[in-house]
């Protein structure tokens, strides 16, 4: 069934039996399981000359835009920036990037290639991004997330030399299989599986673990399959291959493979994923086109927010002009992030305002070197996809478009959050650059620096628009304050990935926009 | 280092050291281990007026006579069909297929839509068709191999009702992560595992496998984040989400889930694979455009091949006007499979004759079913990949390129071999297709006969021109039979997948005609 009708199906249901039958039957239609999304929502009928005022012009606020337009809505969006987009945000070359501190890069990509600081990746479940890309005519394009052809490496493990993804996690499931069929085999787990479920077991550690007739992992041909060949298959006269060598148990538990293992199996980093084609700031764009001509009033500083029983009242600044002016509405959504609105004179409850206050925002940085030539594809086979690492950088990443073609092309150096985003976010963009070089070349050490021509960071916590990357909930400030913060204050609600349980991720800022909007149309449409 | 770079450094060294020299150079480049390409070959000076006969158009043939050439031959190809490309084929609307016994199906696919019946998928260590892809300008697309989302179904596991993958594959990790804690906390593996490795061992497991502070594999939010949620995450009031139900060790047993999970281990299935944009057939007509006009007799069937101490001659007929004739040359590179080659009068000595004769061909059968609209991506968030099945269709494959788009479809609807194989060629075309309706629709049953168009089949063990999909060695025959099957035979060399140890994919195919012509050129040289 298509979108379109199953989500009138959904409407029809709801309308007859209310949330409960609807829940129920989105369940029976698989689609609760894999998002909240129901399609876009139906806000038709606003009442003549109401209006709503949009703080923040990044997805959440340009989404709330443009439904409340549709809605009959009279809508002004005020965003900080040059540029609609917020987060969704790429860098090309000519960029300036400036940080808190003046520290300011100019970028040297070559035309055609980015780095794409913040979201990179959409999963195939995000079905709101999705939806409005399609809508929006945004292409997208596959992103490939898992690579077993790519490194993982630890500084304390094999020596320091990156090993393939592939070796290291067939040889783990080889090992944990050779175990387990051991502990079987002597009866250690007779009282936990039956004697029925034990014979199917070992069937499926043998031909899972690829063990051997003596149920052991070991370097043989049919393992070789598996994690690769010393020498690889060939045709004609030498044409047979010779067996790789496997690892054994301890080094391969060094090398904490089974973080990889476990990060793939991620829902949010399951396959399928995408990008949009020629950067992720398509997006943006996409949503942006749809808005009316005038509606987003760029470079425009928020500095204070009020709200009486007449309507909502916000005060700005023009950065580049220096002038001030004050936009009015019945109603606001404001998307501007927790981290610069905790800063802000904005009239609402004190319970939201401690919300708002509870997340502290994490620090990711993210740094993208241009190398002369895709090396990565040419000598090593490694066509998009992942390397980890256990320093500051966390991860380089392969570039997933332009495949095979020459020249240029900008490689993802670090990905770092937590200890390693915080130590890169303290240099210099020229430091940093020097880190990504340094801490990368353990993957690349023969072309690493030898390819490099320019690279640019982005070090979220010194961005002055937002100070940081995402708001970070725990288990209690969820329970202690994020009701209060989604909560409508009267004339004011609050959205963006802040406002939802998909932080971190676009899916989240609008989801979280459509239910603010949702709320704010029934209470306008009550009042 | 460059392709071209490395190759100069590797023949510099070939040169120096000889090949033992060459082989370790190439290991320690990391090479060697994932293939036997070193680069095209190097045939410069060929003898004045020097000339070779290739014997089939497919992809050998083809290399062979590209290579050949710029050596500086006099090359002639005959081709049985009357089209370049042998198996790397696709099937587009208004294409005829004719089966052996006559049964003719005309495709009807829309514009733009296509079956790739033979090759379909290209993995990223397969150098050498890499190297001639970009060579000749063959565009790549990514191939989505692997789809967590995508179902897995046993007719007598969970009532015949497909499971996604990525509950299966959770929930199996999760038990087998539980019973080896369990094993081991109970001592079982004391004399196996050091101590020091079983701390470590339980913390990868419990890490790994998502297991609770009782080292348990239950139901939590935890485990959704990776198996999926019974409610999404999404955006404001009621964003929290609630967690999914994990399956028990009998029903994850029964689903035999660790098969897929296995595949996706295969060096040869391993991320990122690729496929050309526009249909698998680009690569033949890419190799086909490099050739000197008229240099392939298309529409030929060879009828005897002959040698004596003067040179090879091939005694062909005209299929389309009846006409016979000889093509003469001094050598003879024969690219005919085997099955075609076992019934073919040809002079070479009887051992090559018995390995002929020793090899099976297999009897796959694909079928494309061209649906109305892509259902598996919008109501089941599943871009491509495939879903799995133990019956005789064995999986379906969702379409790789042309992501979100509206408009019909085609869905691999088949890629049986073995026993669902010759079960299916054993078929009308129309019942064929009845059959894959009937067994793809577990998988999608609301959408799966609704939105069926129309489609075609190909059962290779029914095609004239090659009676089966590829040659199937054992241990056994490998042993007796592949040196005499790629012994060069006076003037003959053998080329094909047939004649190489990557049996049924392009790759071995071109390796081996490198191999061969290597091995011509040589004996040419020095007679």
């Amino acid at each position: 069934m298509s979108g379109q009708t199953r989500r009138d199906l959904l409407m029809m249901i709801g309308k007859a039996g209310g949330a409960m039958a609807m829940y129920q039957a989105m369940t029976t239609l698989g689609h609760a399981a894999e998002t909240q999304f129901t399609g876009p929502p139906k806000l038709s009928g606003a009442r003549k000359g109401a209006s709503v005022l949009v703080l923040g012009g990044g997805l959440a606020g340009m989404l709330a835009a443009y439904e409340l337009t549709k809605a009959g809505y009279k809508v002004q969006v005020l965003e900080y920036q040059d540029r609609p987009g917020g987060r969704n945000y790429s860098v090309r070359g000519g960029d300036k990037i400036v940080e808190v501190g003046g520290a300011t890069q100019t970028v040297g990509y070559a035309p055609g290639n980015y780095l794409n600081p913040g979201p990179w990746r959409i999963p195939h479940h995000h079905r709101t991004l999705l939806h409005y890309c399609k809508a929006f005519g945004v292409e997208l394009e596959p992103f490939i997330q898992m690579n077993h052809n790519a490194f993982v490496h630890r500084t304390d493990a094999f020596g320091g030399k990156p090993q393939r993804y592939k070796e290291l996690a067939v040889d783990f499931k080889g090992h944990v299989s050779e175990l387990l069929t051991k502990s079987l085999n002597a009866g250690a787990l007779d009282t936990t599986v039956s004697k029925e479920d034990k014979e199917k077991l070992l069937v499926a550690l043998r031909e899972w673990g690829v063990l051997d007739k003596n149920m052991a992992y070991a370097s043989n041909l049919p393992v070789s399959n598996q994690r690769g060949f010393d020498t690889a298959p060939g045709g004609g006269v030498g044409g047979a291959p010779t067996p790789s060598k496997v690892n054994n148990l301890p080094d391969i538990l060094s090398s904490h493979v089974w973080t990889q293992m476990g990060f793939y199996m991620n829902y949010v980093m399951q396959t399928t994923m995408f990008q949009p084609k020629g950067g992720m700031d398509m997006i943006g764009k996409g949503f942006f086109k749809q808005l009316p001509k005038g509606m987003v009033r760029l470079n425009t500083k928020v500095t204070k927010i009020a709200q009486d029983d007449k309507g909502v009242t916000a005060s700005w600044t023009d950065t580049k002009t220096g002038a001030s002016g004050e936009a009015k509405a019945d109603y606001c959504v404001c998307t501007i992030p927790a981290s610069i609105l905790a800063q802000t004179d904005i009239q609402i409850s004190d319970a939201k305002k401690a919300a708002i206050k509870s997340l502290p925002y994490s620090g990711q940085v993210k740094i993208g070197l241009e190398m002369k030539r895709r090396f990565w594809e040419e000598d090593y086979s490694i066509y998009g996809g992942h390397s980890f690492t256990n320093q500051a950088i966390s991860l380089i990443s392969y570039p997933n478009y332009n495949f095979f073609k020459d020249g240029p092309s900008v490689l993802l150096g670090a990905f770092a959050s937590g200890a390693g985003g915080y130590q890169l976010a303290g240099m210099t963009p020229e430091q940093r650059i020097e880190a990504a070089l340094a801490q990368g070349s353990v993957f690349h050490p023969a072309e690493y620096r030898k390819e490099y021509m320019n690279g640019a960071s982005v070090a979220w916590s010194r961005m002055p628009w937002i100070l940081g990357c995402c708001a970070t909930w725990t288990e209690q400030t969820r329970a202690e304050h994020y009701q209060n913060l989604v909560a409508m204050d009267d004339r004011i609600v609050l959205a963006g990935e802040h406002a939802s349980y998909y932080g971190c991720w676009m899916e989240g800022a609008l989801l979280s926009s459509i239910d603010a909007i949702t709320r704010l149309h029934q209470k306008a449409q009550a009042a």
